[in-house]
């Protein structure tokens, strides 16, 4: 059962606050290894590789165009139209973090701009594993496409049988999405970061997966690939008051706990009976769940915290900079301004995390482990690049060139002097 | 002398574009001791470093108020005014990037938004050597005040005498900056990210280094910490057409270069003739310049490429992703816009790196070594965080509500579906 902590003095908010560390000596010399063989292998390493790890002999790796044709009539008609609703939403939100024209002039004679430039080539991984996230492919694939990038790559483990699941390769097809690869893992991280004579070089890679994909994403950043963010175990916090309804949170805290048995989830309350009554409720909604098991091991790394009143339940939520957080409290709104370190919030008690997870049109790739504190939540500026622009005249050069030689010469760097003298020398 | 390459056939271009790789073996165990040791010793640790790597005896490690406020009167006025209108014009063009309200109704009953809050604490890294970069200062500290950062931190090596350089600490004043601390290297990276007795810790860390820097930076971002991004050696790419102005574009060239040994410096030209005349200008500017031998041999890394037509040129400085591109050609204001990777784009005759470098506004903390093709320059988005928020009355769940059910279940998140019917049965 989910335990109770009452009051906590604030020297115990950091020891509360800090995630399980999950050691794994051997797991960078396992990733390091498949890494070298798909840079020296390619396709026939990520042949060999799948057939080990997943069971599974490929005869392509490139989900042909048949493939792809056929998922959409594999599917219910009412779970394509919820997939086309989400996605409508998540555009509707995405589309607005582009950027126009944003020319100022600094000072007469010179203008200075940025434009953004959606990157090249990007890859996207999706896990396969327990459940199909066609999820995340809307979350990836839409803001992709806004953006801007010319060729978009997915990578995605196949099935037992060699498919990949039709709720996948249906809402790639919706986001324009064609490059379509069966190979996951660390192997697929591989197979984007350097290419093989099948899966194209990326310049960036987005994308959930577990802590081999972690790893080996983190590795190739270090050589000239671009990665999303640092990827952990999912996170809910909840900061309920009195006027929250305990089912609610308690239906909300188990969302988080079935995805995986190193999940988190954390409830701050102020009221010690609605805290009595979540624990209650969990018990009485863990019954009937199909994931059950991995949910129970994971409230075991969870808590209810009770604080003396809102503002220290708010700050320790600013502390622990959860990937998701749910204000269920009677000024949720007014709450939430105070929010300095979260990756998504959840405002009130009709804004369950799920409803952010597919469709309300906010992102679900987002930071956690603690990253909230430093990392945005993807968004069309991750799959961008903001290049800048400045156009001086000659009388704009005029206005800021003494400026510049002098700061260059008490730099003590004289040819940036020199490049701004020879010209007004002109 | 740099030398010259005639229409290089498009098999060779990848070649072309590729970057020196710096091989140094002991680099990552150096550093990793030397991180070690400050994560374990904090001050004291870094008190002997700095003796043993600077040849310093620090008293203190922090710059004292005393000396902060004699930095100013130690400084010539006209380079003082330099400075703040250098500033002015950095903070004109990066307080245009923070996000105003964006409040997004989806559907009625859903409204989402997202908001950029500033990174709570922000550390600073300004290297030393053989110049006082008070220009970063600027280019780190502006933004990071419009951001709103609450805490930021600058590191800097000390001179022999164990002072601060009057420019960085008036530099870092007019900033807003007060914690500064005589600490440079790959001790000050560590100090930052630990966090010592007298260094807080922070949640990102900025700035350029050499390579100790540029390694210490890549460890700690697997430690919770976040970095701006991966740093190597400075680059310009000037395209030339038959309109520019040799001189203008040796002296470019040459600013680039002197920055270090290992900078590297390309013209993608159409006329021969121009070619030419750059290499010789080069050679006659060469003669007076103080930094002579750091640029000339920076320059044995640099090439001249001869093009059959710009399309070729400009494609070509896209494969290569400059860190500084300037297009010095009689179309360049319409050539800029088939720019898809550069860190800073330099438009026309009378725009020269230098300009970007100090005064024209934009920044000058940019992706070097290919990087450009996935990274932006440093700007206010990369000092805050953007939290997403979402706001759902009962029927505004109502509205996505089957959506969100029939995906989860498809996804096998039976909790994730209950989350929602348990409130839409309420």
């Amino acid at each position: 059962m989910i335990p109770l902590i009452k009051n906590p003095d604030k020297s115990k908010w950091d020891e509360l606050a800090r995630r399980p560390v999950v050691e794994n000596a051997l797991l960078e010399k396992t990733v390091k290894k498949i890494l070298a063989k798909v840079k020296a292998q390619g396709d026939k390493a990520l042949k060999k590789i799948t057939k080990e790890l997943d069971g599974v002999k490929l005869k392509k790796i490139a989900v042909t165009d048949k493939e792809i044709k056929a998922a959409a009539s594999l599917m219910p008609e009412e779970l394509k139209e919820a997939i086309q609703q989400a996605k409508a939403n998540i555009e509707k939100f995405h589309s607005r973090q582009t950027e126009g024209n944003n020319e100022i002039e600094i000072i007469p004679g010179i203008k200075c701009w940025r434009k953004s430039v959606g990157i090249e080539k990007v890859g996207i991984y999706i896990p396969g594993g327990s459940a199909p996230l066609f999820s995340t492919v809307l979350m990836l694939g839409v803001p992709a496409q806004i953006a801007g990038c010319r060729e978009i790559v997915l990578c995605t483990p196949p099935l037992k049988d060699g498919n990949i699941h039709p709720a996948i390769l249906y809402t790639a097809t919706l986001c324009g999405i064609k490059n379509i690869f069966k190979v996951g893992g660390s192997q697929a991280i591989a197979a984007m970061a350097y290419g093989t004579e099948t899966i194209p070089k990326v310049f960036k890679i987005f994308g959930p997966g577990n802590q081999y994909v972690t790893c080996a994403k983190q590795l190739v950043q270090l050589e000239n690939v671009a990665i999303d963010m640092p990827a952990g175990p999912s996170e809910l916090l909840v900061i309920a008051d009195d006027k929250a309804i305990p089912e609610f949170v308690a239906a909300d805290l188990l969302s988080q706990a079935e995805h995986g048995t190193d999940s988190q989830v954390i409830v701050a309350t102020t009221s010690e009976s609605i805290a009595e009554k979540v624990q209650y409720s969990i018990k009485e909604q863990l019954k009937e769940l199909p994931r059950k098991k991995i949910a129970t091991q994971a409230l075991k790394n969870s808590k209810i915290i009770l604080f003396q009143n809102l503002r220290d339940a708010i700050e320790f939520s600013n502390l622990y900079a959860p990937e998701h957080l749910i204000i269920a409290c009677e000024n949720a709104n007014e709450l939430s301004g105070q929010v300095i370190s979260a990756g998504s919030v959840f405002i009130g008690n009709y804004s369950p995390e799920s409803a952010g997870d597919y469709a309300s049109g906010t992102n679900h790739t987002l930071p956690t482990t603690g990253y909230a504190a430093m990392y945005s939540g993807v968004s069309v500026d991750s799959f961008v690049k903001k290049i800048s622009f400045q156009a001086l005249s000659q009388s704009g050069l005029q206005h800021i060139g003494k400026s510049v030689e002098l700061m260059a010469e008490a730099e003590g760097l004289q040819a940036h002097a020199n490049a701004i003298s020879i010209r007004l020398k002109k």
